[in-house]
């Protein structure tokens, strides 16, 4: 190394004002094309969507074999930042020296044509090097710190709720189950195994929600919220559903469902905001290759002013539409997913909050409204992707709390600690959780989760 | 509500630059006090340690209830933010109107007095409302977004590596195991466990590291960094282990030990001057609560040139010292916590990296140096503390490669896709790991780690 060139990465170099002598440039060949004098190779570092092009001269020692370069090979190079006379680019290196630093043959998974995602998939390991998985984890890592930054600026504290977990938030998800026993002769008594044997001495799985602590730290700190990965042990195959996925959970005391909602608006704002300003170049790419008009999109949901409906009022509107709907239709029952698509994309034509849930079809935590039979709720709806954030009001009365989890078959023993949290210096407070994949899935137009996850894990796949 | 209060946190009241009319605040009661003609109440409400003084007036219709309120007590006070004559608080609200959200009883378990930090860790769901905790929790946030903002301003990428995985990166530590089969009944086949029938179609546990995920986007973003939950299924019952615990794994393509040092000091460096610009009176707290002296070890950090050590010469220095050790002390042997507490704290004074392990008690990703016997792997250590950071540079040689897999017994084949990346545009790179929670109990001075996790998992202890 001559340790005087300069080490950028190519995203500075691209942005540079000037022309440069000596530099030093890092990365992954993406092409090599042979010229009648001079060889050109794309190179790729993974800071931006685009490389830049290396000129490669005659004079230098390694020319032919520079010439020879497979797609993946990993080369630095060292020479000056000159304007470049192809169109499209404004700067392009001209090397002075180039050394190989890893070879790559024929045998490279990831040569330059286009695969199907299906095969991208398998060679997850290798898909971060292509335009595609290089944009969507750009966009996951640039929105991950969004994420923090809009609730630390806010005030809101950072809780890390734990992974291993002896409660079932929802009693609904299935849970993997965590354990240390020997798994080919578990102790047992009277056919049950005993989990007091294991290594926590008590059964546990992994969480399905950090909300129950969350709010446990609200109570202490007003505003707080958790960004985590978070699991479901369901058996489904679907392109919505991952066995593992990071959700972000705020919860804040001294609010109400109101407040809940223009949170989650804000939030949802911000995020789309911050995308549009940070990372221009990958949504272009998205806008072209994945979903036409992404970008008109976001910018109309940057600025769009939220509908609100209520259940009642979503199922009447959903009646009236005449719509053939596969699912039924009826106050008390869930909406689906085709309830909520056609509510959004058609009905409203827009992002809809759904509040005000009938009990029955709600967790125990939720707050009972005053006209006993719904609870306060919210689902927020937007098009393409369906619910994206749930929330509600949490149910701060002891009385009526004990009440609903009798009703649902909550054990009240399990759950002391939370019920503490009403015992002593209760407040009314509210929470959402927002699945980071779904919201990725939105904000890119990839269309299955294992898209914008870096290693996906699925029934049956678990693997790097 | 009359909607015309300002709703403010107890930190931006008491930060207030002039009186102001028309205040709303919310939090916790801390103490009641009734003195001659008033009644003060402390009120907290998480966003600092401090407290607000509310001076209750006979004038209030509910004077004489707010008087009887107890410690734990959760209130929201409309008033006016006025010069406070007390000494040591510049403002103090005078109310105008008090309303009890929620009362507490004297069973309240967090009463106004000196509590053991291990009675507090039984109600780890109340914890948060004492001083101590809210102080170490406010740390723990603030140092999660410093961790972020270090590497997303020096662009580094953010990557969510799996937390279930099927392979165990360094073949060290223990790991739970994660299923979904019946635990009575777990189908077998000549005694052995059929794993293809688990959820994953293979062996799954929680990762001890996201190491080598990490690895596989460094080689294709060149800068990337990690920030999850990792665990350990040791049974072990110190006060520097918990079982499941947060790690930030950094890792840079084109990259050696001594860049790989360079990182670790600005790294550590930044989190500590972050924590002096930001957390300025939590960190008096545990100065002169906690660990006498903390501010100026945290100053004498941010300022100091932290030393370099091979292994070598770090055996031979301890050999040197004639300190009585209780374990054997020969080159080829893993340095013991007694040692490098030693080291730090007595010969050095201060951070110090040892580098250049033997390659017989590292790794088999450490790479290789020209010696034959020792690897580039290096390890930081600090006073109070021992070892706080771990890392190296990685063996980017196939060849060599493989033959530390086959002295350590490291499966081929489960590895494949990991040695792909040696295959295909290998390059040198480097990183390390920060066990969050060490460092955290080095900033605070707290001596256990199950005080600096909100809910904390040791052998037989899932609670919360």
């Amino acid at each position: 190394m001559d340790g005087l060139s300069a080490k950028m990465r190519i995203a500075a170099a691209l942005a540079s004002a000037a022309a440069r002598d000596g530099v030093l440039l890092q990365g992954w060949v993406r092409t090599v094309r042979r010229a009648k004098e001079v060889t050109f190779i794309a190179l790729n570092d993974g800071s931006c969507l685009d490389g830049i092009q290396v000129v490669i001269e005659p004079s230098l020692a390694n020319f032919a074999e520079l010439g020879r370069l497979g797609t993946g090979a990993c080369i630095e190079a060292r020479g000056d930042l000159v304007p470049s006379p192809a169109s499209g680019q404004q700067w392009e290196l001209r090397a002075r020296e180039v050394r190989v630093l890893g070879e790559a043959d024929g045998d490279y998974p990831l040569q330059k044509k286009r695969h199907t995602l299906e095969y991208l998939r398998s060679i997850a390991h290798l898909r971060p090097r292509s335009n595609t998985f290089g944009a969507v984890f750009r966009l996951r890592s640039a929105l991950s710190f969004a994420v923090h930054r809009f609730f630390q600026e806010r005030g809101f504290l950072c809780v890390h709720t734990p992974i291993i977990t002896a409660n079932d938030c929802e009693g609904a998800g299935e849970m993997f189950r965590v354990t240390t026993l020997d798994p080919r002769r578990p102790p047992l008594e009277k056919g049950d195994v005993l989990w007091k044997d294991d290594f926590f001495g008590e059964k546990t799985g992994l969480t399905v929600s950090g909300q129950l602590e969350g709010e446990l730290f609200a109570m202490a700190f007003s505003d707080i919220y958790t960004f985590g990965p978070t699991f479901r042990a369901e058996n489904s195959h679907t392109s919505r559903h991952a066995s593992e996925f990071w959700m972000i959970e705020p919860e804040m005391a001294f609010a109400d469902l109101a407040a809940d909602c223009r949170l989650a608006e804000d939030f949802l704002r911000f995020l789309v905001r911050y995308a549009l300003e940070h990372c221009g170049a990958d949504l272009a790419f998205f806008n072209e290759r994945v979903e036409p008009g992404l970008i008109a999109k976001l910018e109309t949901l940057a600025e769009a002013t939220f509908e609100t409906l209520s259940y009642g009022e979503a199922v009447a509107a959903l009646k009236r539409s005449g719509h053939p709907f596969e699912f039924p239709l009826e106050w008390g029952l869930d909406l689906q997913s085709e309830h909520e698509r056609y509510l959004t994309e058609t009905i409203i034509g827009g992002p809809v909050f759904v509040t005000d849930y009938p009990e029955g079809i709600k967790a125990f935590y939720m707050r009972l409204n005053d006209d006993g039979r719904t609870v306060a709720a919210m689902d927020l709806l937007v098009p393409r992707v369906g619910e994206i954030i749930g929330g509600s009001q949490r149910e701060e009365r002891m009385p009526v709390l004990l009440e609903r989890m009798k009703g649902k078959g909550v054990s009240e023993a399990s759950l002391g600690w939370y019920l503490d949290t009403r015992r002593w210096g209760s407040c009314p407070h509210a929470g959402f959780g927002l699945g980071f994949e779904r919201f990725l899935m939105y904000v890119t137009g990839m269309e299955n989760i294992r898209d914008v996850i870096p290693f996906p894990r699925t029934p049956g796949n678990a693997r790097f």
